[in-house]
């Protein structure tokens, strides 16, 4: 019986079209999918379609709180977070999973999070001191979440 | 003029076979070139091939010392190196490239890097607390060079 159960999602602003990322994303996506109920919600983008900043991030904010419903405790991906180190956050994905049962990790686009967005959202994490693209961030987020599951079960990093 | 000049080689262990991390790994790989005189050497790794682990890390260290000719500073990617943000890392490359002219980035396998190769290196950088699969951080830390030479340029990140 896999150690980290739970219901685990990321909304991440923006559907991964290159095949760059794709390919990455849906690898580590269907591995977590082995451990825990997991989700990825890729909400519509709004940057480069004629917005202005502060609209585009307002719009990109509803749909990331509507997908990552209240009934989750949402995590913000945010360069001001917590860092950890990887067996660090094992452990505290165990413990939130264990508190609160439904996580939602929130992983913005290139211009951040509207003001609800994080002031609706109980914490923040980091990855990382460096700036990396969003789409980068996320593939790096799903490996590290299933990390966690390989370091709870004391199972092999599949490689 | 790019602001980013100098000799910068980034050697690592291990052809990149999976086209999951080759298509960004050429794509950045190429973008660099434009700034700096890049290479990105693969030296063959000796994990999994019937070595005990010292053997093979001792077998791997002696190609990357050969690859980073010792004309290069050496600069290795560590969990225990120098952690910096987006812009204190362009400010370091940059001091780099000018105080040494030819810089070597030591990329090791999933086994780390022998004895000989910490010895003879003399910096050590640290991409994030958590531990990545060296295919991933190799992009990682291509991804940040270039974005290095953006921010020394005062260019808009190309997405």
């Amino acid at each position: 019986m896999p150690k980290l159960s739970g219901h685990i999602t990321v909304v991440a602003v923006g559907k991964m079209k290159r095949s760059l990322w794709l390919e990455a994303q849906q690898e580590y996506a269907k591995r977590l999918a082995r451990y825990t109920s997991f989700k990825l919600i890729e909400v519509k983008d709004s940057v480069g379609k004629g917005f202005p900043d502060e609209t585009a991030k307002e719009r990109e904010g509803k749909l990331l709180l509507k997908a990552a419903a209240s009934s989750h405790r949402r995590i913000l991906l945010s360069p001001d977070g917590v860092q950890m180190d990887s067996h660090q956050f094992a452990s505290y994905l165990r413990k939130m999973v264990v508190k609160y049962g439904r996580l939602a990790f929130l992983v913005g686009g290139p211009i951040g999070f509207s003001d609800a967005v994080i002031q609706q959202s109980e914490d923040k994490i980091s990855l990382s001191a460096l700036t990396f693209p969003h789409e980068l961030a996320r593939v790096m987020l799903l490996e590290q979440l299933y990390r966690a599951a390989t370091i709870l079960n004391k199972e092999r990093y599949h490689k």
